[in-house]
C-alpha cells in the first residue's frame, strides 16, 4: 500500500461528514476508551463515503474518462499499474480472478518450489491504492455502440441452486465505458484431439498447479502402501508432458527434481525406479522455439537426466491412461501409457473474444484467431474505443507488397518527362525501403542486412529491376510474424498503452488516433532446466546454459516479481526449498 | 532432515550391491558426465535396498519391537519425535493425514494471517530422518489377539469409480504390532442439534481454515458488486461463531482482524457498516474456562470491539441462514440469521476408537466417551499391548473412596490387641492421605491445603471420625477431572510415551506393566483475542491481558513451532502481515 493511498484512508477515518446519528456514539464510546472506537470510526466514514461510493459506480466523475480493463493477467496489471493516478480516468477493472498471477513460476508452484500464495498478488491492492474499482465477475459480451459491458458476478462454491436463481437479477450488471482495455488472454487449446478435455491436466492457472502438486504426492503416498502391485506403482508413478515449449520443459524439470531431492529423502527408495517423466513434441528438439544452440543444450540435459524425450511425434488422440501419438507423417502409430498427463500446448481465442468480435461491424475483424488491432493495439472496427493486448490480440501488421510498386516509383529517379530508371542501385533499394518503414517496420531489418540481402535477389548483378524488388519484398513480408504470447508482450503493451493514455491525458482525439506505435523489445528468453541449471537467451549477453544461467534465473525470477511483497516471499521459498526442501504435505 | 539422516541417505547412494545389471549402464553413463548418474545412482540404490525395504513391510527385524503408531496430531508426532532412533523399535506410523498440523495457529491460517503451508509439517521428514516407515491410510479396525490393526489407503480424488473397485484389493492391508499407540484424536461433536453438518462449517484441519478464508473473501466479492440489494449486502457479510471457547473466540478476533485491517483498505468502505460479527456460547462469559478475570477482560473486550457476544444461549438448530436459539431453560426462542456460521465446540470419540473398545474384552471399556488407560496411558482390557494418548484417551482414576476404611485403619494407631484409634488427629489424617498417594495423586491436593480444609469436615474439632473422612474423600473424588482435550496434554503425553519406551528398551515385562505414572504440567493457557491484544494465565506469572499478552503469543506461537522450518515460516508470516496485510486472493 503507498503512502496516498495510506493518506486517503487516513482522511476517511477523520472525515466529519454527515453520520449524525452514529456520531454520538462513537464520541461516548471514545471516552470510555481509546481504542474501543476503531470499528465504529469506520462505520462513520463508510456512512460518509457512502453517497460518493454509489454514485460512482454508476455514473461518470465529470471531466473523466471511463475505462473499463477486463483481465488480470499481465496485459491488465501492468496498465493498470502504469496508468498515473493523477491521469483523468475512472478505471473499472472486471476479472473473474481477483489476483495476478506471476506465470512464470507457475511450474515451480507444482512442486512446491515456491508456494502459490507467493506468486499471486491481490488486485485489490494495487487497485484501491489508485483509487480505481474492482470487481469480481466475468465480462460477457460488449455492445461497441452503447458503449457497455455485460458483467456477471462470479459464481461461488457458497451458492445452493436456490441462491443462483435468487441472486440472477443482481448478479448481472451492465458498466459504461470510454474506452474499454480487452486483456483477458487466452483459453488452452486442444487442436481438436479427442479425449484431452477429459484425460489431461491443463496447465494455465494456478489451481491446475495445486492440483498437479496434490495429484503427484497422493500418487507417491498410494505407491507406498505396502500391497501395490509393482505394475500398479508403475503406472501411477508414469508422468507426461505434452508439449516441450518453456512451460512444459520447466514442469518436467521441477518435476525431476521433486523427484530427486525430496522423494528421495522421504519415500522408500524403491520407488524412485518405477518413476517416469516423459515429454513428448512435434518438433525434433525441446524448446524448439529458441535458439538452436539452447536446444540442443537442453535436449540433451534432459536425455542425461533420463527425462524421456519423445520428439517429431503428433498427438492422436489422449485415452484414460495412455497418450496416443504418430509420427508427423501419420505412421508409426503407438500409445505411451501416463499416470498423469499435462497438456501444456497451445492457446486459442477466448470465447469472450469471439462474442466481441460478432458484434463489431462485419469485415473489421477478419481472423477469428485473435482480436486484430492497429499498430496503437485499437481493435478494428471499434473506432477507436477498444484497446486489447496481450494472448488475446493481434497486432496486424500491413504487407509491404502491397505498395511495392509506390515505394520503387518513388526511389526511381524520374526525368521530368516522367521517365524513370528501370532499376535501382543498392543506395536505390535502401532509399525505396525507408520510404516505407513508417508503414512497415519489418522492412527495417533487411535494410539492415541488404548488403547480405541484395545479390540473392538480382542474381550477383549490382543493379534491381522491379520484380527482383517485389521478390524481395513477398520475402521479407513472410517474415512477418505475430508477437509471441508472452509474459514479457502483454507486459509491454501494458505499460505502452498506459503511457499513451497518460499522454492523451483523456483527449479524444489523440486516444482515438495517433501516437507512435507499439514497439516490442525483446529482452530474452529464459528456461529452468532442472538441476539449478537454466538456459537462456539473452540480446547483447547471448547464449547461456547450465547452473550460471541457473542463478540468473533464479535471481530474475525473484527480482522481476511484480511488487516488494512477493519478492520477499519468492526469495523466502527459494531459500527455504534449499535448506529445508520443498514440502511434501498434501493439503486438499 | 538430521546429519544421521543424510549420513544413511549417502549410505545408500554409495552402496555397491547386487545391482549389476543397471551398474554397467552407470559407470558408462558417469564416463561421459558427472552430473548425469544422479538419476541412475538413485536406481541403483533403490535396487540394493529393495529386498531390504521389502522384507521389513511384511516382517519384524529381529531384536524389536514393531510399534505401530496411529494418528499424526500432537500425540503421535511428539511421540514420534521424541523416541530415541537407537531405541530398538521398528515404527510404522498410519494417518489419513501426510503431516502434522500445529492447530493453535488454525484461526490464523483461516484469515491469511499465517499462510496454511507455514503451520502445517510434512511427517515423511521426520520419519524418513529416523528411519521408520509411513503410510498415509485409515485405520480401520484392530485385533487386540492377533495384534495386528487393518489399514485402507486414502482415497484420492484422481480414482474414478473404475479405479476405486480394481484397486480394493491392494489399497487394504493388515500391520502387525508389538504395540500400538492410538492417537487418533476426535471428531466434532454435534451434540444431536439438528441441522448443524449441513449448514455449519465445522473448524478443525487446515481445509476447514482453507475453505473459510475463501468464503468470507467470495462474500466481500459478491458484495462489491454494484447491483447487490443492501439486505443481501447485510446477509453475506454475517458471521456467526458457536462456541466461545479459545479456538471460537480467536477465530473471530482473527475475523476482525482481517475486516477492519484488510478489507477496509481494499474494499469500498460502505461494506463496513453491513459486517457483523457474532459469537454465541451457553456460558454468561467468552473463555469461560479460563481464569474469572481473564473471562471477563475477554468479554468486556469483544463487547467494546463490536464483536456481539450472544451470552447465556443454546443452540437449538440450525437452519439454512439461520441459528435457533433460547435461554437455557428454553425460553425465549429466536433466530439468529447468519451468512457463514461456524460451529466451533465440542469434540466427540472418533469411530475408529468405538470400534476399538469393541474389540476388547467386555468389560473393560465402560465409558463410551474416550478410551479408558490405566496411569501409564495403557488401554484398559488390552493386556498393556495398545497405548492412546491424546483426545481420544481418558486416563482413568480410581477413586479414592474405595479404599477410604484401608487408609483409615492403617493411619490409626492400633494396640497389639487390635482396638484402633476411633478418631484422627490432623496429622493423623495426613498420614492416611499420604498412604494413598500412589494410587490416588489428586489427594496430594487435599493433603497440601489440610489446615483449611480439616475443620470443614470435623465441624470445628480437632479430630477426625471415619464418617467424616469418607465425606472428605467423597469430595475429593468429586474434584477428578478428566484432562483437557488440549495440544499440550497430548504432546506431553507423547513426550511419557516416549520417554518409557525409551527406557524399557523393548522389555515387554516394562512395557506392559510398571513404570512412573503420566503427571501433566500445566504450562499455561494463552488466547489471541484481536487488535494484537492477547489474554494468557501462566502458572508463577499469573494473568496478562492486552497488548503485552499478544506480544507473547506472537512470540509463543513462533518458537514452539514444531520445527526450525515452520518457526522460519511462521515469523515471516507474521512479519508480512504486518508489512504488507493478509493476501486477500481468493485461491480456489
Amino acid at each position: 500500500m503507498t503512502l496516498s493511498a495510506i493518506a486517503r484512508f487516513g482522511a476517511m477515518r477523520l472525515a466529519p461528514a454527515g453520520a449524525s446519528r452514529l456520531n454520538t456514539r462513537a464520541r461516548t464510546a471514545s471516552s470510555t476508551s481509546g481504542r474501543a472506537v476503531h470499528a465504529r470510526q469506520y462505520v462513520q466514514a463508510a456512512i460518509a463515503d457512502e453517497v460518493e461510493e454509489e454514485a460512482r459506480v454508476t455514473a461518470a466523475t465529470p471531466g473523466k474518462k471511463r475505462v473499463v480493463v477486463l483481465g488480470s493477467g499481465w496485459g491488465a496489471i501492468s496498465f493498470v499499474k502504469s496508468l498515473e493516478q493523477s491521469a483523468p480516468y475512472d478505471v473499472t477493472l472486471v476479472s473473474p480472478r481477483n489476483y495476478f498471477l506471476y506465470t512464470p513460476l507457475l511450474p515451480g508452484a507444482a512442486t512446491g518450489a515456491v508456494e502459490d500464495r507467493s506468486i499471486v498478488e491481490s488486485i485489490r491492492r494495487p487497485i484501491a491504492s489508485k483509487g480505481y474499482r474492482y470487481f469480481e465477475a466475468n465480462a460477457l459480451s460488449v455492445d461497441p455502440v452503447r458503449k457497455t459491458v455485460r458483467c456477471r458476478g462470479s459464481d461461488h462454491t457458497f451458492q445452493d441452486e436456490d441462491d443462483l436463481a435468487k441472486s440472477q437479477a443482481w448478479k448481472e450488471f451492465d458498466l459504461e465505458y470510454d474506452y474499454l482495455v480487452t486483456a483477458v488472454g487466452a483459453v488452452p487449446n486442444t487442436f481438436g484431439v479427442p479425449g484431452v478435455q477429459e484425460h489431461c491436466m491443463f496447465f494455465k492457472e494456478i489451481e491446475h498447479a495445486a492440483r498437479f502438486r496434490r495429484e503427484v504426492n497422493e500418487r507417491f503416498e498410494c505407491a507406498t502402501l505396502p500391497g501395490v502391485p509393482r505394475e500398479r506403482i508403475q503406472q501411477l508413478l508414469k508422468f507426461v508432458v505434452i508439449g516441450a515449449g518453456p512451460t512444459g520443459v520447466e514442469l518436467a524439470a521441477e518435476l525431476y527434481d521433486y523427484v530427486y531431492q525430496d522423494v528421495a529423502k522421504t519415500f522408500p527408495s524403491r520407488l524412485l525406479k518405477d518413476v517416469s517423466i516423459e515429454i513428448i513434441d512435434l518438433q525434433e528438439k525441446i524448446l524448439s522455439t529458441y535458439d538452436r544452440r539452447i536446444a540442443e543444450y537442453a535436449t540433451e540435459f534432459f536425455q542425461r537426466a533420463n527425462i524421456k524425450c519423445i520428439l517429431g511425434a503428433a498427438v492422436k488422440e489422449v485415452k484414460d491412461g495412455a497418450v496416443v501419438i504418430a509420427d508427423k507423417d501419420g505412421s508409426n502409430q503407438r500409445e505411451v501409457p501416463f499416470g498423469i498427463a499435462v497438456w501444456c500446448t497451445g492457446i486459442k481465442l477466448n470465447p469472450f473474444c469471439e462474442k466481441l468480435m460478432d458484434s463489431l461491424p462485419e469485415g473489421a475483424q477478419e481472423n477469428k484467431r485473435s482480436l486484430a488491432t492497429d499498430k496503437n493495439l485499437r481493435v478494428k472496427g471499434s473506432n477507436g474505443t477498444i484497446f486489447a493486448l496481450g494472448d488475446c490480440a493481434t497486432i496486424e501488421r500491413p504487407r509491404s507488397l502491397a505498395k511495392a510498386e509506390d515505394l520503387y516509383r518513388e526511389a526511381a529517379r524520374c526525368t521530368p518527362d516522367g521517365d524513370c530508371e528501370i532499376d535501382l542501385s543498392k543506395e536505390g533499394v535502401k532509399k525505396a525501403l525507408r520510404l516505407g518503414f513508417d508503414e512497415f517496420p519489418h522492412l527495417e531489418e533487411i535494410c539492415a542486412r541488404i548488403d547480405e540481402e541484395f545479390p540473392k535477389f538480382t542474381q550477383g548483378s549490382d543493379r534491381m529491376m522491379y520484380p527482383e524488388f517485389r521478390n524481395m519484398l513477398e520475402e521479407v513480408d513472410k517474415g512477418l510474424r505475430a508477437l509471441p504470447a508472452t509474459a514479457q508482450v502483454a507486459k509491454q503493451q501494458g505499460q505502452y498503452l498506459a503511457s499513451f493514455f497518460n499522454e492523451s491525458a483523456a483527449d479524444d482525439e489523440r486516444l482515438q488516433r495517433g501516437v507512435a506505435r507499439f514497439d516490442y523489445v525483446h529482452k530474452g528468453s529464459l528456461a529452468y532446466v532442472g538441476k539449478d541449471a537454466a538456459v537462456a537467451d539473452i540480446p547483447g549477453f547471448g547464449i547461456l546454459k547450465g547452473i550460471a544461467a541457473g542463478l540468473i534465473w533464479k535471481s530474475f525470477e525473484t527480482i522481476s516479481q511484480v511488487s516488494p511483497r512477493n519478492v520477499l516471499l519468492v526469495a523466502a521459498d527459494m531459500l527455504r526449498t534449499k535448506i529445508f526442501g520443498r514440502d511434501i504435505s498434501r493439503l486438499s
